[in-house]
């Protein structure tokens, strides 16, 4: 195969040395490599000034981020073995890590695959493709999934909006086999069925799963709040550890239909209930009836999507956390989680400061989780390095 | 009690508000409240410029940081009553997240303590005083500790240097009952005997228990290098775990001994040895004699001690993290400690990704764990958020 050259301005190529994949548009020489020569999803040579190659890359020549390297070495392109080398790999590091087959197999950059994710429900797979590059070969990311886990189906969960950066349409498809409307998980010794094709992003967050193993020791006998619970990730790993009480909170009455499925499942439906409704009003609400709890958890949807979003981002954490604390009662646990890479570790931790010091609370931060195994960061690419769970202990001092 | 006040200058009290405890003397109204009318260990009351009392706390005149919050109400300043209080919450924090009672106890300003370090083994507590405020009330404090915890013994183990900038003498005396020269704790499952007299710090490093419990699940059947392994807690508790093989590195003759006490407590003597000698120069023989590991812990000492270390002290922590990685095999596991509080997280991180860039390695950050519970961090005072350990997974890709 030979493949047409990207050839980059003098000195852009250090980022890919520091082991980052990305180009950016305006660190390529157009005067030597025009944009508009290339088209969405080609493979690419990338050189150096120098007329060194660097590797191959995937093309997306409207994008801010036009290329992303796929191999280091111009012998391997991406094709269906590279795809089963990588796969391999990635799946390496999950059996190292996890016992049971619940988990994110392909976590895009961070495992070598931009523009690839899967998630692992045992024998179902839920592929998100987010490339123009990746959906060229997409029979052949099936084909090499079906080759390395012999699955039982897969699907193509090819409608979130970032596939409009790479001009790619919206669908989902089963790409293979056969996917049940629910697929079972077990995460840190608790069951849940999750809603694959009809719920959110690929069905479920593994991303969680070591805050949520967290938490556990903290609610035994407490009462906890589940606020934006989706299917209960939170709320009913709480209550099989031991909650006396769990409330969960969400807008989609789809999702709390997931929780109490999930409680049954588990058997601890009689101390899980729901409530429907915003969680600013539900907070307040709670909040005018009296309420406490022991525990109370936050896992919102990004609130800061575009930097543009930073300030009023930031100013709707603060309110949040507000509000939790206030249905703490004297000493109790506030879990702060956001996934919005925009929003730094320091800075989450220094709204929770502020909360706090706003109620007159001494604040005391006794845990702050990442990512599980399974969304391994990617050390040159910041991006890659999203979630935060901040543990407060907040009480009158 | 009526105290002396000291008065702040204007706007200094800023910092105090966002929930800080240290007052600097350039923030000191010299002219109103001179530095030299105080003694060291006194307790006053802070003023703002305005002349609003702002709480009460505890002097050090000739330091930097002169005077430290001990309480933010004038009705109650530093006395067993107040220490009875504080330890109170403390232990209510410790007895939530632990079942057992081997643990820091008190952490200074993050339990609203400043000076004050209670680790405790069971039935026995070792005390570290660190400001000239808290040496004054010792006895209130052993009184209140007997209060509260009922303990076999107390150990004050006041011979560290931090001492020195509160003009304080270097000793070690048995406060109260007595002390056995090892004393037992249990982590992670795992017994150790630590020489609470004779051994580093307070005998025992509890910050890094919840890193310690995360290697666990990696080192099933693997073989581990523990490298400046002290008594063996990472070492030992991988054995435990069920490592096929564990190597554990020190300069320190009696910490190996404990080493060895440590695995043949738990069973795991024929699973551990170790070797005696720097660092440096043991990973760069067994380099030498093409030695290959599985997991490679690097948990040294700090590095970065003062701000002007910096630069060597990040320099050191990259050749030592470089030295790691050639000893993994093709795909393996470095887990990268530092206690330096001058080494930010993302910075470790990137001497991570240095190091094995630098080996043409590809590396995945699967998990950035900080302290355990008993070590709270206090959001206002980023000097008490030091402890870092890098997963990383290390592969040819």
């Amino acid at each position: 195969m030979t493949l047409s050259s990207l050839i980059l301005k003098p000195q852009c190529d250090r980022r890919l040395k520091l082991g980052h994949l990305w180009i950016y548009s305006n660190e390529v020489d157009v005067e030597r490599s025009p944009l508009r020569n290339f088209e969405a999803g080609q493979q690419v040579r990338i050189e150096a000034s120098s007329g060194k190659c660097l590797g191959i890359a995937l093309m997306n020549p409207a994008g801010l981020i036009c290329a992303r390297v796929i191999s280091r070495d111009e012998q391997y392109p991406l094709d269906k073995s590279l795809l089963v080398h990588r796969i391999k790999q990635a799946l390496g590091l999950r059996t190292l890590a996890f016992d049971q087959p619940y988990y994110r197999l392909v976590y895009g950059d961070s495992d070598l695959l931009p523009g690839l994710v899967v998630d692992r429900f045992g024998d179902y797979l839920v592929v998100q493709i987010a490339s123009a590059g990746m959906e060229r070969v997409k029979e052949q990311v099936v084909e090499a999934l079906v080759q390395v886990l012999k699955p039982e189906g897969i699907l193509l969960s090819n409608d979130h909006s970032a596939r409009a950066l790479e001009q790619l349409p919206e669908y989902v498809e089963v790409a293979y086999g056969s996917i049940p409307d629910q697929v079972e998980l077990v995460e840190n010794g608790t069951r849940f069925l999750a809603p694959v094709a009809g719920g959110q992003k690929t069905g479920w967050f593994y991303d969680h799963r070591v805050n949520r193993a967290q938490l556990q020791q903290y609610v035994k006998g407490k009462r906890v709040l589940d606020v934006f619970s989706y299917i209960g990730g939170w709320g009913v790993q709480a209550a099989v550890a031991g909650a006396a009480e769990v409330v969960c909170v969400d807008a989609s009455a789809s999702a709390l239909e997931g929780v109490e499925r999930n409680a049954e499942l588990n058997g601890v439906i009689d101390r899980v209930s729901a409530i429907h409704g915003k969680a600013i009003d539900v907070l307040k609400h709670l909040i005018a009836e009296g309420e406490r709890f022991d525990v109370v958890v936050l896992d919102p949807p990004a609130f800061i999507k575009r930097r543009k979003d930073q300030k009023a981002g930031e100013a709707a954490y603060r309110h949040i956390n507000e509000l939790g604390i206030r249905l703490l009662g004297r000493d109790g646990l506030l879990v702060a989680g956001s996934c919005s890479m925009h929003l730094g570790k320091d800075t989450l931790v220094d709204i929770v400061r502020a909360a706090g010091r706003h109620l007159d609370r001494h604040v005391q931060i006794i845990g702050q989780g990442g990512q599980g195994a399974d969304h391994p960061v990617h050390p040159a690419i910041p991006e890659t390095d999203y979630l935060k769970a901040v543990f407060a202990r907040v009480y009158i001092p």
